[in-house]
């Protein structure tokens, strides 16, 4: 490569001030939220969609990959160029561009956090409602490529659940509008096969998200367990007796150990796990719910439950469940955030086996879960400066996706699968799908130069390959961002 | 084609009783609800995957087109056999094969008919959501092939929101089984994109579907207005003050008229426009809602508000909205059903203008309306056997269609394209788009033999095509079942 020519090339684009290359600049971007790095030749930030086109084309001439990043916080490793080559940055594309209450959608940039896309559309009555914790920092188009789920998800489904249309620069240049503001789409979904395709099929350039009206009133509730098994089974009997929570998180003992020793937070000394479930809906309709679920939990043995009458009380609740990963942060060196799915009547033996794997590796694993999804977030703690230890804990984390994969569940709930899980598709899919897939792919990108290496097991040379652990640089972790789930 | 031969082989799949080919048994198969025929020249019913598998794998030896065939239910001409072949009966595949409350889905084989999910789970509390008109007779893999809506599509969605995996056997005789009971799906989308595909890209053989907690309660209000632009007010009002009916359906004065005629339902004679509206949710939930919209219908001149306080009434009140298709069927010798889409806000002025429309065609358009959606359904009555006559209808149709288009709408609600619209998608997508979707399109079926001229406009040589449209004989209709939306 021509690195003068291809910066001049860029800087024509995107301006002077829009391109990066030199070491100490692009290093920055080298990682994500995952435990893998690898660094890019260049980093252009466009402010259009003509910006875009721009770019894809003349990386297309120089046979240059390109990888779109949102806010870096992918933790499977989603915006890590394995190749080198461009990454192109949506912080400047981050714009709401329109509020269409009276069509109940918004469209807006990738680059918007997702949370000010709530902050735009509050004054109507609106919100968006996937809300991944990292929703403060997080980008929509990050949790388009994504398919990001959330702390609300099991009233409200996952990102490709409330994507109504998108704009996309293909990897030949050209613009394509997918969907639009109508329900239904026509010919083959093409909106639902872009969303979670990890930015290797286009570079999505405009989003229009559904808004959801915001419920009425909010119940958050707080309940102390002495033991998993009766936490898990009041997750059960809520779900069987028909009330539908907007959240219910549950955190296992050494996530409450590790928020106690962390922020001091208050929760008994005896308590074994902890549940948090919001309900949501009209303030005449919470009630009912609410004596439900106060009266499954004192069945069930609840050492405590804590109610918020207001709404500062609520966010002082879900500090405890908000708290776990800075927490986890706090007590480790760092973390490799697991993610995994399983039938909801399964959750307590996975949980239980999930306690031996981390016995067995000798590895402190705390657990919180979007327990009304059956959707698992394991934290394992390590620490990348002892030689091996990443190796062990990539080990038990595959045999914590094997265990979700036997009990009927699936490797990802809402993280993708990036180049973490890209050798475990096997487990799910046969090498006919697998090949399906890879052929769509290939329509949509018959060089392989958007981000090159994700979701499929990698068909490229060692010697293309740029990726190394985090544990690489013996000594102090480069490790930038915090992880969220 | 060896006809003994193929009827050999086929037999020798699904058994001597598994297959008809006798023009006498093979015409009834040759329509669906749309205006157009085509001959196919055999039908088999398959009971098993491996029989479906056996099938397909067969056909493609014999180089013979396969269409599968639920109800025949649809609107767009989806189950017409176009070039003749083999039509894939499902009826005989047509059993709930699970019901898994715990993890709220249940797996269903593609011939059962939609009401029947809904009865099946009923027990456990839950109901399947997506409810198109035809419900009664419908099935399931009818409504995956064509993403169906329904009249409670404004609350719950279309039937893409409800599909969690598919079993599907491919133009290869491959059997992949696509997503499952998990909420995320991993890799490309691949169950969203086979949902809508109109059976050109497999066939399905297994639906998971996800399962909807019946709701406590229901409150249903039929609401006369004089004029359409009040109803359409109060459509817009109840839409703005954010109160979400799980179903809102608008009918102009010549559904009102045609209603009237055929089973005198007891509307008052000066009803320009009828709105029914359903609410559902916790009891103590329920009222504050239906104050509201009888406020607002109130306020917009509402001349007469009916509302159900049993199941008995409330079945009563729906007659007239469902009573509309019947209805125009006894009035005229026949309905060419319309379905279009338009933002909201634009109903009043769409339908205005689709008035006009009627006018200069001097056809009688009749009008019903998912409102809520924007869906809009115009019934255009007309006589097959008047020379010319069907042409007139479909242009007039065409010409609504562009008419959505041109106010930011779309082609299609919830019917598909079928043969009906395929010239309509270059109204929406560029011819880059199209391609992208044949090409996905030829991956799955690089030989074209999943339902051939459907979705895309046809590349098929003139000879190949057996279709005719129903007007073709002259004399009585040969129109078999019911319109249906």
């Amino acid at each position: 490569m021509d690195k003068e020519r291809v910066l001049k090339g860029l800087k024509a684009i995107v301006g002077e001030k829009g391109v990066l290359h030199r070491l100490e600049d692009v290093i920055v971007y080298e990682q994500d939220a995952f435990v893998m790095r690898a660094l890019p030749d260049f980093v252009v930030f466009p402010t259009s969609t003509k910006d875009v086109q721009g770019i894809v084309r003349f990386a297309r001439s120089e046979g240059l990959p390109i990888v779109a990043r949102g806010a870096g916080t992918s933790v499977s490793g989603g915006a890590i160029p394995v190749t080198g080559g461009i990454i192109v940055s949506f912080s400047r594309m981050n714009h709401v561009l329109e509020v269409d209450a009276e069509n109940r959608c918004a469209v807006v940039e990738p680059g918007v956090i997702n949370l000010d896309i709530t902050r735009a559309v509050s004054p109507y009555g609106y919100f968006y409602a996937p809300d991944p914790s990292s929703q403060m920092v997080c980008t929509i188009g990050g949790n388009v490529a994504e398919n990001a789920g959330g702390i609300h998800g099991v009233a409200y489904g996952v990102t490709t659940n409330h994507i109504l249309g998108l704009e996309v620069v293909l990897a030949d240049g050209e613009v394509v509008e997918l969907g639009g503001k109508s329900p239904d789409s026509l010919g083959y979904d093409l909106v639902g096969l872009v969303v979670g395709s990890e930015g290797t099929l286009g570079i999505v350039t405009k989003i229009t998200v559904k808004l959801t009206r915001r419920r009425e009133s909010v119940a958050t509730m707080v309940i102390v367990f002495k033991t998993l098994v009766d936490a898990s089974r009041t997750v059960a009997e809520i779900v069987a007796r028909g009330v539908l929570p907007s959240s219910m998180e549950l955190m296992d003992e050494m996530a409450v150990e590790a928020v106690e020793k962390a922020i001091h937070y208050g929760f008994p000394p005896d308590a074994g796990a902890v549940l948090l479930v919001e309900l949501e809906g009209l303030t005449e309709a919470i009630d009912r719910p609410y004596e439900m679920v106060k009266d499954i939990a004192e069945r069930n043995r609840a050492r405590e439950i804590r109610t918020a009458a207001t709404e500062e009380e609520r966010q002082h609740l879900w500090k405890g469940r908000k708290g776990v990963f800075a927490a986890v942060s706090i007590i480790a060196p760092n973390q490799f955030t697991q993610d995994g799915c399983v039938p909801r009547p399964k959750l307590p033996e996975v949980l239980e086996k999930i306690g031996a794997i981390a016995e067995r590796y000798s590895l402190a694993i705390a657990n919180v879960a979007h327990a009304g999804d059956g959707n698992l977030h394991p934290l394992i703690m390590f620490d990348p400066r002892e030689p091996g230890e990443l190796e062990k804990v990539i080990e038990a984390g595959a045999e914590i996706l094997r265990l979700c994969v036997e009990v009927g569940g699936t490797i990802t709930g809402e993280h993708g699968i990036g180049i973490e899980k890209n050798e475990y598709m096997s487990w799910l899919f046969s090498a006919h799908d697998i090949e399906a897939m890879k052929a769509i792919k290939s329509i949509f990108d018959p060089e392989g130069m958007l981000n090159p290496g994700k979701i499929f097991v990698s068909e490229l040379s060692p010697n293309e390959i740029r990726t190394e652990s985090i544990g690489a640089t013996a000594g102090k972790s480069r490790r930038g961002s915090g992880m969220w789930v």
